[in-house]
């Protein structure tokens, strides 16, 4: 069975360069960078090479970049980091109701450690709103947290805009975004975003599981949540996993965002076109979203029925983001969508490998889905 | 030229089939274990399978066994759950004054945070005494954490005499230790060695840097380190690093315990002869070390300029641990040696790849550079 993978924003198979390069550092150049001989010399230049080409994404020097062991570390770093660092100006945070799991429950920790937390929920676009971030935050606010993407519509958030008019409240407070769904897809520019810190992941952009870093803007002090040997400037010690990490360099320097962005976006309103042809489906992501992610409601199918349905077809996708694991979205609930609708939500999600056929099985696969269920 | 790479303790080559695995992971089965269809289940069943294999290694039950990026994050977790999991008990924790600067440095923090630590210091034998420990052991501590291995010396420390020792002291205090470098080269089973938690990590044994594991008992609670999704049941959120812990399950499926120490201990005792040969070279581990371990004492020539002499003639070894990147080494200074043999100390560590030749390559680059600094 031919097999067509749409849930590239849950993870994507990793580039045949950057698995040659983990591939050659696992059994070849496989020295620890904290050896003080050659095989350690050569760890630490893949090391920093890797640095340079993420650095370079984020418009970062490369003494901004720390990696980690993939998005969630960032986030936590990030919210922890910031939130304990800057504590003593105050112990408020201000995040989205939308974002990840990640942020979302480490937020959830602070509040149970003494913190506030206000969450700014989406308007009906999908979208974070700066006015109403900037509502929140008063003098005592230390953090906002605001998503570039969001993960489950492809929303994206005027992140600058808001980081802009929190800052105009409160011109001390560290301004993070969490870029996991943004990065390599859109220009994730540190200084163009106003973010003091920004978290991305390898495995959402064709490098392997496992690897993840943080942008820490220079003179932000984060307070760290490992402790051990003097890696990564002390922000994130542990040996560093060069085979992942060299990989994520490679895969940044395969990013062509202009190129995939065209042809992803022809893709996406390929499928918006076909399947609004279909009888009951609506479309749930904004119509400026960003085109590597589609959520669309099949009719009142429930999404775990239909999912099945199409796995079984070969088609691959997600029923709201894949750390939730198939409970109900608070991502299209914050959105306002009814219940119904949110229970019947589909997430596509594409990448630079994704084509026409594999939309074209797609949408044959929820016609289908839809004629076996009304004839029941 | 020849390479002799003798720095095993540091970090090891992954294995041809460990590699092959993380290959075929990252560009074929490379599903999120987190989503509902087939991709999703695949790698849930390598994440299982590695599960199994890691547990069988330390006679755990699979749901004992949670996936980390590292022994650096094993022991955070460890040290940090455990305290934060029971202070409502006591605040005071015993470590001893020889562990891995990921555990020193962990209680470092939680005594900033108000904790009281108290470290044990080795003998003159390299080894931690139970009658030691057990004196530190009061109605207040929540926790004994002590090495399995020394990374430097390689002296092997009687865990479980030591654990039981302190249980008489305190019947509810939880046991941890940082199996890294015992782990795949003695039996390190948790009800031998009578251990709550254990930290083991997947490149010291011929698995990739970025992935480790930590044992925690049935019914022993530890308080998260990273929030988010419901990865590994809470205790360490975030997308598996699927193709490294497959490998790290490959890695464990291929310990010969038994035969690979009567290899390796043939070698260290060729190396322990050939060595004292040598005018000037003193052995500093104990004679009933781990034999994949060997410290010793070259003249009064820094550990460094040897170091650098050994690693121009292909010859790889450590000065202390590589963690510690060139600082002097705490280990041997507990152990009360004097400064000159400490400053003049070198670790080589053997792997099951590593041969006689590997050892003849590295006495002769010692004794020459005896002679030249000799006649300088």
């Amino acid at each position: 069975m031919l097999e067509h993978y749409l849930d590239n924003s849950a993870t994507t198979v990793v580039s045949p360069n950057a698995a040659q390069k983990a591939l050659e550092i696992m059994t070849r150049n496989y020295g620890n960078p904290s050896s003080l001989h050659m095989m350690g010399l050569r760890a630490e230049n893949e090391l920093r090479a890797a640095r340079k080409s993420v650095g370079a994404r984020l418009g970062a020097a490369e003494d901004e970049v720390f990696f980690t062991s993939g998005g969630t570390e960032a986030n936590n770093l990030a919210l922890f980091g910031a939130c304990y660092s800057a504590q003593r100006r105050g112990k408020k945070l201000v995040i989205s109701a939308v974002e990840h799991s990640s942020v979302m429950e480490a937020a959830k920790r602070l509040e149970a450690e003494g913190f506030t937390v206000s969450k700014v929920a989406p308007r009906s676009d999908g979208k974070i709103h700066p006015e109403d971030v900037a509502e929140q935050v008063n003098s005592e606010t230390v953090l906002v947290s605001v998503m570039t993407v969001n993960n489950e519509t492809g929303a994206i958030m005027p992140v600058s805009d808001i980081f802009a008019a929190a800052r105009l409240k409160n011109s001390a407070v560290l301004c993070h975004t969490d870029a996991v769904q943004a990065f390599g897809k859109t220009d994730v520019k540190a200084r163009r975003l106003g973010a003091d810190i920004i978290s991305v992941s390898g495995h959402k952009v064709h490098a392997p599981k496992g690897c993840g870093a943080v942008y820490i803007k220079k003179g932000v002090r984060l307070v760290p949540r490992q402790y051990g040997g003097e890696q990564e400037k002390k922000v994130r010690p542990g040996t560093e996993a060069i085979p992942l990490i060299a990989a994520f360099g490679i895969a940044c320097d395969e990013f062509d965002i202009a190129a995939n962005a065209e042809k992803v976006s022809e893709l996406n309103l390929y499928a918006r076109e076909q399947l609004l042809r279909i009888e009951g489906v609506t479309i749930n992501s904004p119509d400026d979203a960003l085109p590597y992610v589609l959520n669309f409601s099949a009719g009142r199918i429930r999404s775990e029925i239909m999912l099945h349905h199409l796995e079984a077809l070969g088609v691959y996708v997600s029923s709201g983001s894949a750390c939730a694991k198939g409970k109900p979205s608070y991502v299209l609930d914050a959105m306002g969508l009814s219940r119904e609708r949110a229970d019947s939500a589909l997430r596509i999600s594409f990448s630079k490998y994704s084509t026409k056929e594999d939309v074209d099985a797609l949408c044959s696969g929820v016609a289908q889905g839809l004629r076996i269920r009304a004839h029941r």
